[in-house]
């Protein structure tokens, strides 16, 4: 490649995404190409946490894509890009998601896997190109998929994950149930924070047919701070609809510990919601016993009753 | 899974994309799963010369996909899919082209990679999942590889290409040179097809923004035969763009041994040609140096010129 490239992975970064725009430029590097590590958005509290505690500097802050070259990591649909990203040439994606709308006109190689993180399918990039793994990248996979996965706990947890997992700590040297422990905690720490901010901390936006729906998710051991604030959650809710026409917009506080997430609801589409997700709204809120994933449980059913 | 799924290529089916489906489902049989090989049309000659030289029978004719599982080999955009896809289950895609605009609700393994054919990248995947490849297996993977490089002089070959193909080779006891003249020969047998059968032969259509663009291709060792009767193939041409309502049609008739391909043009989009391929079209014909592949050196260029 004549020019630099960049690494990037969705809007709204979470830690899976920051990590495999890391660990995947390091891969690419150590193949002697001219590619870096770059993020979309500001990290949040555990993102924090990982880079601090793996000693690892953030990546660039690529405000506007425009004409430049980029590899995809965690993400393939418009609605998740760095701002640009139509304007600027994909010449790889690697992601473990539904298989959304970014299109190329050259052939490229496009990774996607069904398993519980990016970092994991990483793994096996580095494994296939026959380049080592270092304790501090490893650290960085494991938080990855440790984040992605709720410490294995979520059902888009796979087989691969556990042994990935296992593998990736022994060389980072720490023990991935305590670990994991600490990476929870630091995502569970939402009691100072604003309610736009909860709101759209970790957010996502798709267009399910004409419709525009954004669905966060919070996941934290202890939901009742913030269920406890679900009158101004709610006026917040309602001004990002107004402010950007959604016709539904969905947040998941997701509780971790007991595997169960309460929905707020706003827009017009509860009778959507209701069907669905096979479920009752009262009072702008649906309980969700064995939720927990966005991706595989809510996503796929909201797409189809658009 | 619960429901037999199809494997299945494009329509217009050319080698790489019958064997494909044939090798991708003793894959998946190998590995326990109910799935068979299916086809979206006709042989073509040199197809039908591939199954009787293994002796082996061809896939099913999949007239309707709706309601179906399926796993897409070899292509991966609706302009190209079997009748009903669009209301069928994709579950897995295998490909070496552009990254198009199939989309799925839920996360899937989507293998693509920039290699000379889909027969590569399955001669891997066999190897990751330890499964032995017969030598039958390799005698069709091999016509796939070579048939859709061109006995590797396709500028889409790559190294890893040129590995498989030696690999495969041994495994089914032939000599690829040799083989593939055979092959060679079988696709220049275009003597006795009336005009709209050559145009429509290895076909494909693309959405190019609010343009529908057809791109015929006739790969032959002996042009003249061809181009001796441009203008009832012309005429062939100007029905299919009318019945079709396309922005465009290009058939390259592409020289094998000399490595270049003459266009025929029918369709508004003369200067956009001109433009995109870098080229004069003069009397509907347009003289293509060094143009052998319509994915790597025809479709990107008008892609980006629409």
């Amino acid at each position: 490649m004549s020019q630099t490239s960049y690494v990037i992975g969705h809007q709204q970064p979470d830690t899976d995404t920051i990590i495999s725009a890391i660990a995947h430029a390091r891969l690419k590097q150590a193949q002697g190409e001219d590619v870096v590590a770059a993020r979309a958005g500001d990290l949040n509290p555990e993102t924090q946490f990982v880079l601090e505690r793996w000693d690892v500097e953030e990546p660039t802050l690529l405000e506007d894509a425009t004409g430049e070259q980029l590899l995809l990591v965690d993400h393939n649909e418009h609605s998740q890009t760095v701002e640009g990203a139509r304007d600027a040439d994909v010449v790889e994606i690697i992601d473990h998601h539904r298989i959304g709308d970014v299109e190329t006109s050259n052939p490229i190689r496009f990774r996607n896997e069904p398993v519980g993180s990016t970092a994991t399918i990483l793994t096996g990039l580095y494994d296939e190109a026959d380049v080592e793994i270092d304790e501090q990248t490893a650290g960085l996979l494991l938080s990855g998929l440790l984040s992605d996965t709720v410490v294995l706990r979520s059902p888009t947890t796979t087989e691969t994950d556990e042994v990935v997992a296992e593998r990736l700590a022994e060389i980072a040297g720490v023990d991935y149930e305590a670990y994991g422990k600490e990476l929870l905690k630091q995502k569970s720490k939402l009691g100072e924070k604003e309610p736009r901010e909860m709101v759209l901390g970790d957010f996502k936006e798709f267009e399910f047919g004409d419709a525009d729906v954004g669905i966060g998710q919070i996941e934290t051991v202890e939901p009742a701070p913030v269920l406890e604030q679900r009158d101004a959650v709610l006026e917040a809710m309602d001004d990002v609809v107004a402010e950007r026409e959604y016709a539904l917009l969905v947040l998941l506080v997701t509780d971790l510990l007991e595997e169960e997430s309460t929905a707020l609801i706003a827009g017009d589409h509860t009778d959507t919601v209701e069907d669905a997700l096979d479920t009752t709204v009262e009072d702008r809120e649906a309980f969700l016993p064995g939720v927990m994933s966005r991706k595989k449980q809510v996503v796929p059913p909201l797409e189809d009753a658009f």
